[in-house]
């Protein structure tokens, strides 16, 4: 739906509609054939147009207060660029070398224009792309340029012209290869245009050195103001909003899961059918956005590896296991995708066929979203993730169940193949989905582990069910059972942390 | 798998790694504590080296390779950027207005570095909003500067302070806007960079107009020279791309769709089964990049938009219906995803069960990747996908079929529930998918009208069953009818090309 709502809202706001020819060529024509109809037409539109200008800016206005609501760090981010800039203009403005316009003071102001953006790793990444590049490029070109002119008048031009032309060439073709797209593209492009800056200049080689040293500082100066607001006031950390990212996609997953299985099964409860119908159903709706955040994830990923330590995030916090956990999400997500289609179906199947199965579901999927949001609680919280497993055991028992109930279902039957087919793969696909989960989980845990996660055995697992397998053994008659377990567990996990003693780490 | 491979290509090759404070740690260390160990090994280490970079250099070669194999436009392009760049060099060396660096020169190689694009498309793009952008603050500056002067020495620097300030703030705080992101967001930038620039510069006003003559002619020769260069020399347009991109996606679906029926019921065929997964699985693969083609798709509709007509595609083709076929084609490989699940489960039904639904369930999929093939084709060729309508018909039939072979196994069975789960649901998710082709089916209708793309009948069409829907005829009987309704399909075609006159519109 997002990208036909962009064209159609970008084609009323696009200023190319007032040089639009056929808009033109159409009033033309109205104008020879029905003048009068036209004029009236016009006058209608221009009496409309105060009303029509008042709707728009009322539009616009709800829009802008929507995009600050939705992440309030937008308004402190073009606040932060607008200081910045500022600070460099004025500072250009009343300084006493400044020459006026084309001077090294421009510099400044085009670097921060350029480089500041939303998140810190990527201001940091073009600050640094830009710097490295700058010195770099002006190094060899004031070498090129020294070499060429021992050429003599007649050749240095051309021997220029050519170099020009293959460091150009190749450099744009190394912008394709994908690790250097990822993290110096950038990079790359200030190298070409200082190199062919420098090289067609046409100074002699002491003037150029004065120059680049000129430019090398008024650069290092925006530079190091963008980098300065941008860590020092508020800053917005990439792998802090990667690490949000997982953590609620995650939560989306588990929403849905847990309340898949009371909506699919909704039509067996008393009646009271239409009341369900008419409660929020967004958390059925909730997972589509984790379709699509591959893009989102690779380069938030990429701009958190150039970000330096920052509260709980270490510099080697293991980014990539972020981008993996986001595969395994987005696998579970096109699961729901496929299971999402019987929601909405008309069940076929005999009540009583789908109330012996109704269990096990049911169990399978709010274990499975149980343990998705522990899990999701977990990464927030930056704590291991122990709570998710006696969800994640439950799950596998609700599997468990699910084939012994379908083993008496098919010995009794004379059911009709047809009628049960939805419900049956509704089951099957939550089976499947399960096991996506423990996937995720597993990955979980490898990075609860490698970022130093604490370990906390958090209280409400004691009202949890314990961690032993415990496939057809009934969950309501063994309470006491469930305390001797936990503290087994509870001695497992003393005796984890006493192994590795580097790992509780606390934030 | 992707993301990882970044990460440890990127890591392998970063520069950063020689300033790695950590592994310089790690090195002081192993000194200390094992002189002669770290000397033995460096020494190693150091006969290893012409190895290494010989290894590292072959690799870099095979990749390069790779690169330009995969997209030879690669190279054009890399070409055609080292030639727009050398051309504007060149000229101003060769130029006797030419005063050296730092004059507005330098703004003609600055646009073409930055400006020159990939696609024609994204370059137009960025020609635009920067001639625009560079034009209307620029005119802007002056009148600040102009009323800001009149408020004396002390005030100037101040109002004009306040007035940069506010004015970055809302555009970067528009950049959030989707629209102006989407295709007016490089635009935003280059106002208020020239803003800034011109009203800090602290000229007097005929100074500025002077300067901001010199620039603007300088930007758009730059600007010209790539857009030249871009639309006359090997163009890639990215309208094109996003055709190419929508119509192998769904040939990957349809691929995957042929072979999975025969996939997943080999082991039912004659004992070879070892021969048939030696084949290349491939196509059941190919799916796989369908899913996160998203942000491509948007990026290329949003260039495309720019770009001016060429060949089959008209200034006002309807770029947006491709981005809706995207919708529907990731939707289906999504299912798909589910779908794959099953294809290397060991089939626990029993061969009769299976016998029974084999042939309505290959025939499903083979249908409806025929349907998809013909789409993609009609896509490619520019046709109207006429020669689908049969194979989605046939589909259809396929589901009534499967539908009575389902009754007459529920009729007879004693089957084992469980056993017949993952068979079912394949079945199941298949039928889910035949509803998806028949969306996308819909989409490409509507775009072949909107595109008006040509209405020729394939010849291919006459070897095919009839569009009217046959359910339980066998299609092997009625040859005869065949040919009847085809002639009845090419009468309608002719009656509706009579009452569309402008449709039938030729490349």
């Amino acid at each position: 739906m997002m990208p036909q709502m962009h064209l159609s809202l970008s084609l009323s706001l696009s200023p190319i509609k007032i040089f639009d020819p056929n808009s033109l060529a159409m009033e033309n024509e109205s104008k020879t054939h029905e003048k009068t109809g036209f004029i009236t037409r016009s006058w209608d539109r221009f009496k409309a147009l105060p009303g029509n200008i008042k709707a728009k800016a009322v539009e616009i206005a709800k829009k802008t207060k929507k995009i600050g609501k939705d992440d309030p760090r937008r308004i402190t981010h073009s606040l932060k660029v607008a200081l910045a800039l500022t600070l460099v203009s004025l500072f250009y403005y009343f300084k006493p070398l400044y020459d006026g316009f084309g001077s090294s003071s421009m510099w400044a102001v085009l670097t921060v224009v350029v480089v500041f953006e939303f998140t810190v790793g990527a201001t940091l990444y073009k600050c640094m792309n830009r710097g490295f590049a700058t010195f770099l490029a002006g190094t060899l070109g004031v070498g090129a340029n020294y070499l060429t002119s021992l050429l003599g008048e007649e050749g240095e031009p051309i021997a220029l012209g050519f170099l020009v032309f293959i460091l150009t060439a190749t450099c744009t073709f190394s912008r394709f290869f994908p690790t250097i797209k990822a993290r110096y593209e950038y990079g790359v492009l200030i190298f070409i245009l200082t190199f062919s800056l420098v090289s067609v200049s046409g100074y002699r080689v002491d003037k150029i050195i004065e120059l680049a040293h000129q430019r090398l500082s008024t650069i290092m100066l925006g530079a190091a103001i963008c980098m300065i607001i941008s860590i020092f006031v508020c800053p917005v950390w990439a792998g802090e909003d990667l690490h949000n990212l997982v953590a609620n996609n995650i939560e989306k997953l588990a929403s849905f899961l847990e309340g898949f299985g009371g909506e699919y099964f909704r039509v067996l409860e008393d009646g009271d059918s239409d009341m369900v119908t008419k409660k929020d159903k967004s958390f059925l709706q909730g997972y589509k956005t984790v379709l699509n955040t591959k893009t989102t994830e690779e380069s938030w990923a990429n701009f958190a590896w150039w970000e330096p330590g920052h509260g709980n995030f270490g510099f080697h916090h293991p980014w990539k296991l972020y981008l993996q956990i986001g595969v395994l999400t987005r696998k579970c997500a096109f699961h729901f995708e496929a299971l999402s289609c019987y929601i909405h179906s008309d069940i076929q199947a005999t009540p009583e066929f789908l109330r012996k199965i109704q269990e096990p579901c049911k169990k399978m999927s709010l274990e499975s979203g149980k343990a998705l949001k522990e899990l999701s609680l977990a990464i927030k919280a930056m704590t291991h993730p122990f709570s998710a497993d006696a969800h994640l055991a439950n799950s596998k028992t609700a599997i468990t169940d699910l084939k012994t109930s379908l083993e008496a279902a098919s010995g009794e039957t004379s059911t009709d193949l047809i009628k049960i087919i939805p419900a049956v793969t509704v089951a099957s696909i939550l089976t499947d989905i399960t096991k996506c989960v423990e996937e995720i989980a597993e990955v979980v845990r490898e990075l609860s582990q490698e970022a130093h996660f604490k370990r906390v055995e958090k209280i409400v697992s004691k009202e949890k069910p314990p961690l032993i397998d415990r496939r057809s053994v009934n969950p309501v008659g063994d309470g006491g059972g469930e305390h001797v377990v936990i503290e087994v567990h509870g001695v497992l996990l003393e005796s984890s942390e006493n192994e590795n003693p580097q790992a509780p780490k606390k934030g």
